[in-house]
């Protein structure tokens, strides 16, 4: 779904004047995060692919590619297809696809995109094979290892095995590697602990690539970390390529962890009502979202006391002067969960609204993907 | 931003074969609930005005009007625009409406539909006043008063007389009465506690009626209570209208609290890994949202492990059979925020999708509203 001629009458406007809950895009400090990242990148031994769940934003993501990015990773097919049909070439879904519609979309955009994408089952494989053989295409695969957080990914070096010989078996299917993503690192705050829970985490993910090493198995790529992790991660001699995302808007989460990088993403907000020292603001938990930490208001002394769905709270000084009608922008205590939210951004150059982008592959924001099974 | 023809093609498909994560309404549940409220409160002295803001749906409005609801609230602006453009001719925006482009918008809207909205500043009502009147319209107000959220609202009897009676001043302003709703009595698990909560935000509401009465100030509309309340609120003899909206979806939070509803909205989700009793689903807090309670899964002995951006983590026994590709469907915690996530509903009659109705009036879904101001 792209935007509307009439979504762009924002168009010419100042950042503080339209309508709120808005996303508010400051495309200003957003380059300058993608030019740190670059600079930063380009003394590690790993390549950057830049996680676009974050910002489903084709704009985005060719302003990273550009800043020597090697690719673009994606959480779901959705995303990857939006990603693909906007030029950008080199996909990593760091993620299953799985589902006969989503594999056959796979199947269909690899044959035009060079396409990676995560398995932790032999199911899952033959399903991948299938479809890529009905395709014509070639699907890449890295095993996808659990390093600590539960969730996807081959429980042991043996499954590991067993997956990836699999794999490597099956027409349609090119072995690339292994991925392990140590999202349980990125939300401990303490900087000595997530370096320590970290190491732990890539020795295991390095661990299970040697297993495979001492079948005769190589791992062209070897997938991990995010941008809380992305100095450590990054700089580990194996790693060949870093998913870290949320460095480019940088919410409050990320910014309590990693300095060096303003925040770019806000949600512009409306004073609904004000008494004494507690102000509401028209932009809740639809709007801005309160996951991982409550927003922060830019530029205010504010407490943001409650997040509802249509209110935040915020708690200023007797002195503080805002007023009914006045504007605060919040920055999001997470990025990609406050992105979500919205179906455009404005992008804000200067102070002053220069484009309307869209936010893609939201789920459901278009027609079902691919050849699903229809009732008989 | 209505439905896509391609958005239609879920149509004819059964319940759990449409893509995920995807947002299923069981339409026979959803009217069991609709007929099930409508009869508690027709013993009761209040009327019924469901809050829209839980579903967005004229259509589901309609349901509820149909079954002798005497009007719809919203909470926003722009969901009452959607309700309004469907044919909605009784609205509440039981919220406060600020910024010249939404308070022209709202003097638009009470054109043709009879609209009230909550106020607590003089302010808002001038700038109120002044819309109507250019507008050739007239703005129902209910002076909101703070019950204990300590959101919006008057803090005082005496301001709550300021705001009534600067309202009885204005051209196109129309004064209906008071509004206090109780959402931190909402929340409240232990049923006798609530009572207690519920009973002091009524009569410090009914205290702000009595002050204004003493003035010789009426109020036509007395208006409080949501689902949590409904049968306290409900059935107290001075209040005339109740707010009560998530009766109609009973999300896990809800169900927990009120009995008698069968859960009618779930977000369907495909198994993408399993490894032991973990079983990892495609939906996460970007598609069903982790608000005031973890979803629940339905009709399996599950535990709500984790719910990450796009993952749910749910244990279930070693002896459950679901494998990969198989589907599963999660009850949200709470429902407005769910739905809030999608654009549409697959809307289930008898195992099968037979609709898809739009979501309505999310942030941000269409173009700027009104005449909001551009840049000189």
């Amino acid at each position: 779904m792209s935007v509307s001629e009439r979504q762009k009458a924002a168009i010419g406007r100042r950042r503080n004047e339209v309508e709120t809950p808005a996303l508010i895009l400051d495309l200003d400090a957003a380059r300058a995060n993608i030019a740190t990242m670059a600079e930063r990148i380009a003394e590690l031994p790993a390549g950057l692919r830049p996680h676009a769940k974050l910002h489903k934003s084709p704009q985005i993501a060719q302003m990273q590619i550009d800043a020597g990015a090697i690719g673009i990773a994606t959480a779901t097919i959705r995303e990857a297809i939006a990603m693909a049909n906007a030029g950008i070439d080199d996909i990593l879904i760091a993620n299953e696809v799985v589902g006969p519609a989503k594999v056959s979309a796979l199947a269909e955009v690899a044959r035009s995109t060079r396409i990676t994408v995560a398995v932790d089952s032999r199911a899952n494989l033959d399903a991948l094979s299938a479809a890529a053989t009905a395709a014509s295409s070639t699907i890449g695969v890295l095993v996808e290892v659990d390093v600590g957080m539960g969730r996807c990914g081959v429980r042991s070096k043996e499954e590991a095995l067993e997956v990836a010989r699999h794999a490597r078996g099956l027409p349609g299917i090119e072995w690339r590697g292994a991925m392990g993503y140590e999202g349980h690192c990125m939300l401990e705050p303490d900087r000595e602990v997530r370096v320590q829970k970290q190491g732990k985490a890539v020795s295991d993910l390095l661990a299970v690539v040697d297993h495979l090493a001492a079948d005769g198995i190589e791992c062209e790529i070897i997938s991990a970390g995010g941008t809380g992790t992305y100095d450590l991660t990054g700089a580990h001699p194996r790693v060949t390529e870093l998913q870290a995302g949320s460095y480019v808007f940088m919410d409050a989460f990320h910014g309590s962890l990693i300095p060096g990088f303003p925040p770019a993403l806000t949600v512009l907000a409306t004073v609904v009502s004000r008494h004494g020292p507690r102000v509401i603001l028209d932009a809740g938990r639809k709007a801005v979202g309160a996951d991982l930490m409550m927003p922060v208001a830019v530029g205010h002394e504010a407490v943001t006391a409650f997040l509802d769905e249509e209110h935040a709270g915020l708690d200023v000084g007797e002195d503080c002067e805002l007023a009914v009608g006045d504007t605060v922008e919040l920055m999001p205590g997470y990025g990609p969960t406050a992105v979500n939210l919205h179906p455009v951004y404005h992008v804000v150059e200067n102070g002053i609204v220069t484009a309307v982008w869209p936010v893609l592959g939201r789920h459901g924001s278009d027609a079902p993907i691919g050849k699903e099974r229809a009732r008989d």
